[in-house]
Parts: structure tokens; C-alpha cells; sequence
């Protein structure tokens, strides 16, 4: 049941290949990318529960196909509050997709990231469907160029793979790629998801995978907050084509363990790469009512302004963090929370109803050294029972406010 | 029933003086504060819904006054996550400030204001509230002296006072102090509220005044939202002393037409002087399923980090405003729903399902010019109901996170 890490991304699997081309919504950048299954692949999806939906999120949830042959993707522009054009564009950009790769439209799946508000540029967008379909391969080359036509402020590109070898001695290969810088606060459920992924996997699958899916997003994407805000336009799609044949990986917790580390690992890079971000904040939360409100808490904590500004600062400021556990609305007995930060050196920042040390302490000196690191674990216990949940998010910089005033601009 | 603005401030109604000192809490600066009446004052009060509560306000809830003759008020430290020592400190300033002005100390509420997690420095403390017992004064100075004193990050003194006369003749007159710049997300219930406010009056109230006091909140702090992080330490006081005498003012609604004026005044006040704002932030919303509705919608749109950011860099990034609507869980109608910015100028920016305009078109130059005045007014009919609402902000700019990433430091 181990899970190893490979080179290579979303065309890893057998039976996958992929392309990213520069259609022109963007100026001079990679903007359109195609997925493509040689066999039917089942398919399980998770989308945004934000109530004003993009098209081509209406338009999937609509159909929740649970089969599918490719995924056409575009960035630079959400085709989200377009209205009725908005869903006559994305059925355009599936059937064209359909058209160049001899599928059925039911057989393709769209998804669009960027702008809100703005009508697509159709001419292009076709266009580009077509290149990016007759360019459609194998390998590495084409795992990078599709991982960055997804892209919208990423700074990074969001792409890995794994193999894991099955109970019956399969080998099956894991990949994804992922987008997401702002607008990240992930809610997402099955068949209602942030940020764009796609899990492609060529292990066979014969039940319905949208349950144990729903179980990875929660384990992962969901976990994740840059800002509080869920997007129009998040999907999170599972490609599974069956092309290493062997037994069905259902049960087979080899498998999960693999689909769900691709997803945690492209969820951390997510939120390490918020946009602006310089650090990546991770939470646990133990000792809470139970599990859900052992998550709020955590997701309470990195979702706090005052305490992404306090990381950004590596300022010690700890009574934000309880502040920010005091809303989130959990249950805590404070005579027994116990605060701690931790990135090799650990430092208790409260304990036994009290902050630990004093301004200007050894101990301060400790916290602050903590807060300087690049990755920050921030422990918290909160005494009345055995939920345990965690969140990841990154801190509030200068950056963040200066790529988001002008966005459209 | 016309309420007036006069000049002054917490002591302009008849029977309050007010005295604020450098205790020493702060370096140099004003950070302890009495406000004293001469007769028993009936009282309201709000509190903070965070249940990581500072100990002033454990000891306010505990007790509830429903008479006051006093309030100690101290800046620069929270006295808050401090276990029993806090406590004790606590209840050791109403004791000093009780034995000082010669009341009971159930006779004086006490609240505090500044960096969580750290003890109050009591020496100091105790010297500074001695010192301002015997400098309660009434007028402008000590109106504008009691004022800073409770100030933390604000960079303006948050003071008003109006009068208008009751249905019998009587001329009574409302005044109100508060502070609040940063932790600014109050959602404050009588007896169980953010940012701290007094006001007071020399109106007669015989009955409880908790009830309409809630009424009041819910039309003035309870509106407003700078960071979404609740604070440990809100409160929000009424003192009526009844020094005008004449009929109990209790269901007279010009009484409650002038706290209301109060109230909301320095809520805005509070708002525009948000870390870091350079502009304020009003939403409306009509057309909603229920008031609540309305409400939370407004509240989901202002607190977005995203808009906050488009405001602040002036950029018309609608799809940002229906984003946090479609987040915010309220019903809406998109293809009835119509989104509007105002400031004397008016712009549709959304309506029949559509943007209402095109990139680098004339209406997105008068969105941009809206978006650049200091007062942005952002109208948003749901089209699914009757219910109004409205949420008042600012902006997310540089300074915030300057002012955040070393609060402390």
C-alpha cells in the first residue's frame, strides 16, 4: 500500500493524452486546453456550491455525466454571469470539442476560469479547440503545457503523478493537474466544488466513484482557503479509463490512497500559491466536539485576515488565532485549549487558560523564528472532545491586495 | 420628530462628565478613559458573540447592570485570553474605579481595548483610574480627551451628539463616543456585541431598554464589517440618566430616531476609519426573500476580500460582487437581479442575466469613476422578494496589511 511518487502529470496514466494551446483570449499565453481518454473513462465531479454558477458548471451539473472521453478547459475568462449566451457557448465549446475529437457532446467535459461577467471570444475559442485537438500527446511535454493553459494568476504550475500496486499486483498510475490563486475557499460536493482539478487515472472502476470522491475532496481541496471566496467556477473532475486493466480498484484502498495523495498535493500547491502568498499555513485542530467542528475551527483560523497578516508580518500575535477560534462558532473549554507553533522548532503560545510566555521572552523570540519559515504549523487543541480537522491557507501580503485591484485592468 | 446635530460629544447630555489619561499602558498616549453620571444611569448593553470573550466582558455578561453610574474604559491591551489573572484584573479596575468616584463597584461596567493575550500592566492601571476620577470634567476637551483615550489603530476620534425634543416638550439630548478600526465584524446581541460605543442621553427610560437597544445595534454596528474577524471585546452601551427630566421617553420614537442617529453615525464613522480604508463601502439590497436574507447578502458582498480589493484599485470587477452573492447562501433570481453602483453619478453594471456593458466601453469608464470616490454606494435588487438590508465596509488596501503584519511589534 505504498504510494510512489513518478515524474510526469495528467497524461501519466495509460490511455491519456493532452494539449494546451494559445487561442487568444489571452494575449500571447497558453488559454485552451483538451484532455483526451482513448477509452471511456468513468467519471466522478465535484463542483462549486456558490449559488451564481458559471455556464459550463450548469451546464455539467446539469448532465453530471458519468462517463467521459475529454475535458475542454479554458482560461483567461470564467464565462460566468453571461446568461443565456454564456450557456449557448459553452454547449458551442463541447460540441465543437465533440466535433474535432469524433465524440458525442455528452461525452466532453468544459470548464472555464478567469474573468467574470465577460461574454467568451467564440471565434478563437473554436479555433483553438481545433489546434488543441489535432495536437493532442503523450508525455511531458504535453503534461506542462496543458497544466499551464489552465492557469489563470497562478505563479506555478499544479501537476503530479503517482503509481501504486493493487491487492491483485496491478500497477496503476495516478496524475493531476490543478489550477487556483484567488477566489480559493473550496465547498465543494459531489454532483454541487474550487479551483479547477483534474485526477486522471487508468486503474478500472466499475461503481459509482462520486461517494468516495466527495470523501478525497474533503480530505483535500476543501480543506484549502486563500480568501473566503468560493468561486463561480470550481470543478474537480476524476478521470478513471481503466486502460491498466487488472481487477476493479473500487475497494481497493491502495488506490484512494493514491487518488488522494495526488489531491492533497495539488491542494497544498493551491494554497501555496495564493495568490500573493509567501507562506503556506497549515492547522490542525484536535480535541474539538467532533470532526466537523474540529474543520470549522481550522478553516475559521485560516480564513482570518488578522491572522494572515500576522503570519505575513511573522508577528506573534496568537490572541488572533484564538479570536478567530472564538468565532468560528466550536465549542472549546479555554482552561484546557493548548496553542502551539511548530516548523521543527515548537513553541506553546497558550496553554492552561493563559498566554505562555511574556512580550519580549526567549519564547517570543522562538515564535517569531517559526513564523519566518516558509511552511507554518499552527496546533491547536481545544479540550472537550476527539474531532480532529485540519485547513491550509497562506497569509495576507501586500501582494494579494496589489493583484487583486487590478485584476481586469 | 427632528433630530438636530450639535456640537460635543459623551458629556454634551446633562449629568455625564468624562476625564481620559496617560496611564501608561501605551507609550505616551492617551489609553484610559472614565465616563461618570451624575445620577443613576438605566442601562443597555450589547456584547460580542465571540466565545473567546475578554474577561471585562465575562464580568459585564456575568453581572448585566440594569443601572450605571460609571463606565473604565482602558486601551492598548485586551485584558483578554488572560484566565483568572484577567479576571482579577478585571474586577480589580471596578473596584479602584467603585472606590475612587465612592460607588458600589456592580455601579461601574468596565471594558478594554487593544492587544489580546497579554496582562494589563495594574500598577499603572490603578494610578491612571484614580488619576482620571479626579479630572471628570464636561465639555469639549474632556469630550475629545475621553474619546482618544479609547482609541486603538483608529486614525480619527469617533464622537456626536444630537438632540431633539419629545412629545411632551422635553429638549433631551444623545451623545456617543466609539472605537474600532481593525477585528470590526460585530454581530452583537443584547447580553451577549464588536468595537467599543457608549451613548449617552439625559432621557427618562423606565423600562428595560435591552430590547430596543438590540433594535439599535441591528440598524447601526451590526451593519457594519471591516475584516470579518469578530472581536473578543466589543460592547456597546446605553447610560440614560433622566437629568432632563419630563415624561419617560421609552416609547417615544423621536427618542429613539436620535440614538439611532447616534448609533448609525458612529458606526460609519467606524467603517470609512477601517486599517487602512480609503473608501467606505455601502451595499443595499432589495428584493430579497426575507430581511435576513437581504442582510446576509449585504454583509457576504462587503466582506469579500475581492471586492474589497477591486474597490480599493478602482476596478470594475462586477462578477466579484455576484460571486460573494452567489457565496453568501441568499436566494436570488439572476435573470430579475440588477446591480447598480451609485455616488451621485449611477451605473447599471448587471441585469437580464447579463453584464450590462462591454470592456474599455463608456459605462465601464463611469463604473471606474464611481468606483474612484471615497462613498460607493452598490444597489443589488435579488428579484425574489420584498426583503431589504443593508452592510456597510471598506476597502482592503496596502496599509491594512502593514497595520496587521505588526500589530503588536
Amino acid at each position: 500500500m505504498t504510494v510512489q511518487h513518478i515524474e510526469g502529470g495528467i497524461t501519466a496514466p495509460k490511455g491519456f493524452s493532452a494539449a494546451g494551446v494559445k487561442s487568444g483570449i489571452k494575449k500571447d499565453k497558453l488559454d485552451l486546453a483538451i484532455v483526451y481518454s482513448e477509452l471511456p473513462a468513468r467519471a466522478a465531479m465535484a463542483y462549486t456550491q456558490n449559488k451564481a454558477r458559471a455556464a459550463p458548471i450548469e451546464i455539467m451539473m446539469r448532465d453530471h455525466p458519468s462517463e467521459l472521453r475529454a475535458f475542454v478547459i479554458n482560461s483567461g475568462n470564467a464565462n460566468a454571469l453571461t446568461g443565456l449566451k454564456g450557456m449557448a457557448d459553452a454547449e458551442a465549446m463541447r460540441e465543437v470539442a465533440a466535433l474535432a475529437l469524433k465524440l458525442k457532446p455528452i461525452e466532453v467535459g468544459v470548464a472555464s476560469t478567469g474573468v467574470i461577467g465577460r461574454f467568451l471570444p467564440m471565434g478563437v475559442v473554436n479555433a483553438g479547440i481545433l489546434q488543441a485537438s489535432r495536437e493532442l500527446q503523450r508525455g511531458t511535454e504535453a503534461d506542462v503545457v496543458v497544466a499551464k493553459a489552465i492557469m489563470t494568476t497562478d505563479t506555478k504550475m499544479k501537476s503530479c503523478a503517482v503509481q501504486t500496486t493493487l491487492k491483485d499486483g496491478t500497477l496503476v498510475t495516478v496524475a493531476g493537474m490543478a489550477k487556483g490563486s484567488g477566489m480559493i475557499s473550496p465547498a465543494m460536493r459531489t454532483l454541487h466544488a474550487t479551483t479547477l482539478s483534474f485526477v486522471t487515472t487508468d486503474a478500472v472502476l466499475k461503481a459509482d466513484p462520486n461517494p468516495r470522491w466527495q470523501q478525497v475532496m474533503d480530505a483535500s481541496f476543501n480543506v484549502i482557503n486563500v480568501d473566503g471566496d468560493q468561486s463561480t467556477n470550481d470543478i474537480s473532475a476524476l478521470l478513471a479509463n481503466g486502460a491498466a486493466g487488472g481487477a476493479p480498484a473500487d475497494d481497493d484502498p491502495a488506490f484512494w490512497e493514491a487518488v488522494t495523495t495526488i489531491a492533497k498535493s495539488l491542494a497544498k500547491a493551491v494554497a501555496i500559491d495564493g495568490e500573493g502568498a509567501t507562506k503556506l499555513i497549515e492547522v490542525i485542530v484536535t480535541g474539538a466536539k467532533d470532526d466537523n467542528e474540529a474543520r470549522i475551527a481550522a478553516r475559521s483560523i485560516v480564513a482570518s485576515n488578522l491572522v494572515k497578516a500576522a503570519v505575513f508580518g511573522a508577528d506573534p500575535n496568537f490572541g488572533r488565532i484564538l479570536a478567530a477560534l472564538g468565532n468560528s462558532g466550536a465549542d472549546f473549554d479555554i482552561s484546557k485549549v493548548r496553542l502551539v507553533l511548530e516548523n521543527g522548532k515548537s513553541v506553546v503560545l497558550f496553554e492552561n487558560g493563559s498566554p505562555s510566555f511574556a512580550p519580549e521572552s526567549t519564547e517570543e523570540g522562538v515564535a517569531r523564528a517559526v513564523l519566518h519559515e516558509k511552511r507554518i504549523v499552527v496546533r491547536l487543541e481545544l479540550g472537550v472532545g476527539k474531532g480532529t480537522g485540519e485547513a491550509w491557507g497562506c497569509d495576507l501580503s501586500y501582494d494579494y491586495v496589489r493583484i487583486n485591484a487590478s485584476y481586469t485592468t
